[in-house]
């Protein structure tokens, strides 16, 4: 499997997910400007992989201070992180990270030892997420049957996060197990993440993928094709309000009128328990063009008004249940969710 | 407003609709080959229109009888009618168009004389469909709000018919009374014709239109911007199921859990009573390629298994209201459908 980021001689190298599946390519960030570049144009996303990426954003305006000496470092790494914390407004996974890191921005470190500390920071960030999805994996996998037709949208997938996934980690997980897995993959558009990622990622392991436009996922409820659903996640609110990719709450309402499962599979990490209801959570409109072309191509008139959110929230009480690495909480609602998520 | 099918000089000139919003460009139909050619192509879709186009293809045929001087004119004529019949399975407006002229071919008419006959049925097919959209406009039109949000999916406008539309016309009646409209289009993955054909014609209006994905829907209600979703239809069962663009089931689930309501607007030649359930429906399924690729550029993995299904079904129990125009059909049931359909 193509990794997607790692750390080389002092830069942070990213798979460039634009391009897939057409060409493998990489992008290689050399400050944390670099970065906030990559997360806004989507080369890097995903909400654990964008929390990634931004640890090892720091960790490069850590390098800066070290290599152009710049005097007050600390104060260019907090400004570098307010950078960052800007850069996409709806996964939390981001801010997580930053915190993360934050904490280790003290004044009596010299630069070097900042850069030490980030950098080892940014490393386990993304280590430990692997380690997390096949927790995930793991648990997740006991909700799926030993015949299964899974829906899945978007991609949540190794590229979505360190490695392994979050969704597709259990989907993964299940395979493994040698269970007789059939996806169907939303194309997910306007970015087609789906067609481009899932798809591929689950050819690439030899899981049996179908793929389908988004306006198909009722056809194939309603011919008995789908036994679950499970998706990822980009902000989970503590009642278990679930902000994901645009689409996601279709889903969720196209699954309840099929008493079909519907399940999110998030880490922790996901989970902002400052919110309650997910109206709060703000929802990212990103640029009309992505509406009115499909890479470059224009397939709209010119100028045709568009409203174009990254993101939807599907409320708890459509989510049968979320998958964490701390266990898998039922039927969604602030107890349930504390229980699970405080837990250790 | 541009013509979706003129016969001019002894051909058939389509409207080439897979070119918009791009370019207007024409195809010329010198023969019934070449109608078929356009129809399964997508060169002229939607229901209406392919039924008139059909009937066109028929007097192409008995015009090359004439010019030919084909000795079995009928036995050409009945062999163009099984070829033209084929070219689409799921829209029914295609065989009611094609029995229509087919009760005109007797034995003892000469070349010549069918040809007349046929032409001239084929023009009152497109003349008389657009009065019926207009009176299914106008009856429609009552159901619309005074200020209205109105989602609707594919083209069932001008280009879908000899003009005005079955489902914009509705939209276009209600426009036109002074009403405050404003209409989201889905795009209509895999073929965009929402995208590239709906936001079009309603630009072309001037009636407000907001592009979305076919993702996006459910979005759009949960945030109380749609009053009420209204689409057209390929065939209608005489329980009142209602076969349309792929896509059309998902919404109309989204708009049962909004509680918004659900209007299909198709004229009496759409309804198939020799059908009482949608599943006995045939449904295209089409070439692979359409999800794979967008107008030629590869968006997925090669040999990624696909399905495309053209079509799916709305059962009546999720359908408000079907306009035609001959009356409305509240609650659809096979009462109420024949009640209507077979009223004078």
């Amino acid at each position: 499997m193509i990794e997607t980021m790692r750390w080389e001689d002092n830069a942070l190298i990213l798979l460039d997910q634009t391009k897939l599946p057409l060409e493998i390519s990489f992008y290689t960030c050399q400050n944390y400007q670099d970065v906030i570049h990559a997360i806004k144009g989507l080369v890097v996303r995903g909400a654990p992989a964008i929390g990634a990426a931004a640890a090892y954003g720091m960790a490069l305006a850590a390098w800066e201070c070290c290599r152009k000496d710049i005097k007050n470092c600390r104060e260019y790494l907090l400004k570098a992180a307010d950078e960052l914390a800007v850069s996409r407004p709806t996964a939390v996974n981001l801010f997580w990270a930053l915190d993360r890191v934050k904490e280790l921005i003290t004044g009596d470190k010299s630069s070097q030892q900042l850069f030490y500390d980030i950098l080892a920071a940014a490393d386990s960030i993304l280590r430990d997420d692997v380690i997390i999805n096949k927790k995930m994996g793991s648990i997740g996998a006991r909700l799926i049957p030993q015949k299964a037709g899974i829906l899945t949208h978007c991609n949540a997938g190794a590229f979505a996060t360190g490695g392994y996934g979050t969704a597709l980690g259990v989907i993964r997980a299940a395979h493994e197990e040698g269970k007789e897995i059939k996806v169907f993959a939303d194309e997910t558009r306007p970015l087609l993440q789906g067609a481009r990622l899932t798809a591929f990622e689950l050819m690439e392991e030899h899981i049996p993928v179908t793929l389908i436009t988004d306006n198909m996922a009722g056809y194939v409820m309603y011919k008995g094709l789908v036994d679950l659903v499970i998706v990822g996640a980009d902000r989970i609110t503590a009642r278990g309000d679930v902000a994901n990719k645009i689409g996601t709450y279709s889903l969720a309402v196209l699954a309840k009128e099929h008493n079909i499962p519907f399940y999110v599979a998030a880490p922790v990490s996901t989970f902002d328990l400052t919110l309650k209801s997910g109206n709060e959570i703000p929802i990212e409109e990103r640029n009309a063009q992505e509406v009115r072309e499909i890479f470059g191509y224009q397939t709209a008139p010119l100028n045709v008004p568009v409203l174009n959110p990254a993101f939807d929230v599907t409320p708890h009480y459509l989510v049968s249940a979320i998958i964490t690495e701390r266990g898998i909480i039922y039927s969604p609602n602030e107890d349930a969710v504390r229980k699970i998520i405080l837990s250790s």
